[in-house]
């Protein structure tokens, strides 16, 4: 472990994408759903569709166009709207929630239950994600991860990459910003983080977006960030966990 | 299980007193380190001044005499007066530091672990306290409680018995009043529960106080409370889990 790391204390995860495989978990729930009520349409878009609203509606909160909103019911928003441009109709209530609540039970990448608990055995580890209290819970409960507390946007009604999110983390953790280390796969998540002080590991998840449209792929060098992983696993390896 | 308890889905605790035995705790490390500092004074009136500075320290929070102050920050600040009290001197920082995080490592009551690992393999599990996050997280770790998320007076910046610690337990877990129980040794906690909607859960502690003068434990029966146990497996019990 590099020795600028001996203090840190406590790592901060990024959930979507970094912990959480949301689109291979959308379209395979989106496909056993549709074959169930024989229902034929491109999973694979929606999936993407969805998740690209996920963006805009959370920078009309950041904007102040929209007053605080949780994760959850941003969801939902987007739901509707996919409902209609997919032309789904026909949902009762309890559908729609169990669609909108697809997001609290996504599937976690295959090193990372391992990974987190390896990580656990030595250091304080929470989700530093813009998923509501609830929707992490949930996730935490489904996919397997033992986190110590759950922090994030909904404590500071902030979304990431605003700065209060990050502040946040060292003082609910009642630490010194260099005692956190902010571990994701996406570099303007660590880059906001570093602006505020916090460590960074860098987690490469080459699979996220597919081949869609939402997004490609970051990646690092390995003194972009205090930590250049390939794993959770790789990274509790190199943070001595 | 009642069937009016049926769609219970998260059970909240109160943690000092009802979860970990503060008195016991404190007696305990003061009686180790007065032994190993060569400093003899009576720790069981030392517990007890400690936690009876508790409810005058938050009550200047919850009457707006001191601006949002959090559990630790608290407890330091009824340490330093202790130390004049009982004239100890000539601690350091760090030892004052660790003095105040006593509290984050205090010892569960014999029944607190298994009770809670049951309990959560029903519903979700969250401590709903006046101590800050960071105090519980660690206070997890130390005892071996896996919690699902941290809620409490923190979140919402105001202490119990005010109101906004109850209400915010259902609205960040996304549930009804009705489908979330307050579970606690104290009957001013479970009342101001109840009074937002809340399940109330009582658990019987006859051996919080001991027989020193921060209080008598509280009794309850059978049809004050929708549940009213003699532990925490006890609740487990009585909740079907």
């Amino acid at each position: 472990m590099k020795p600028e790391l001996a203090n840190v204390k406590a790592l901060v995860f990024d959930i979507f994408g970094t912990v959480v495989d949301w689109r291979g978990s959308l379209i395979a729930e989106g496909t056993a759903w549709g074959k169930a009520k024989n229902l034929h349409l491109d999973w694979v878009a929606f999936a993407d569709r969805w998740r690209l609203g996920y963006k805009p509606a959370m920078d009309k909160v950041r904007k102040g166009q929209l007053l605080w909103t949780r994760l959850d019911d941003l969801h939902r928003m987007i739901l509707e709207e996919l409902l209609v441009e997919f032309k789904i109709e026909g949902l009762t209530e309890e559908e729609k929630v169990s669609w909108t609540h697809v997001w609290r039970r996504l599937n976690p990448w295959p090193d990372s239950v391992e990974g987190l608990a390896r990580i656990k055995k030595k250091y304080l580890i929470a989700p530093l994600s813009n998923g509501n209290i609830a929707l992490m819970a949930h996730l935490a409960r489904s996919a397997g991860f033992e986190w110590e507390a759950i922090l994030g946007a909904e404590l500071v009604r902030h979304y990431k990459p605003d700065r209060e999110v990050y502040l946040s983390a060292y003082e609910y953790l009642d630490l010194k910003p260099e005692e956190v280390m902010m571990c994701a796969a996406h570099v303007y998540d660590l880059q906001a983080a570093r602006s505020v002080g916090l460590r960074t590991g860098f987690i490469y998840r080459p699979n996220e977006y597919g081949n869609g449209p939402v997004g490609v792929p970051d990646k690092a060098n390995p003194e972009d960030f205090d930590v250049v992983s390939s794993s959770i696993v790789d990274l509790a390896q190199q943070m001595g966990a």
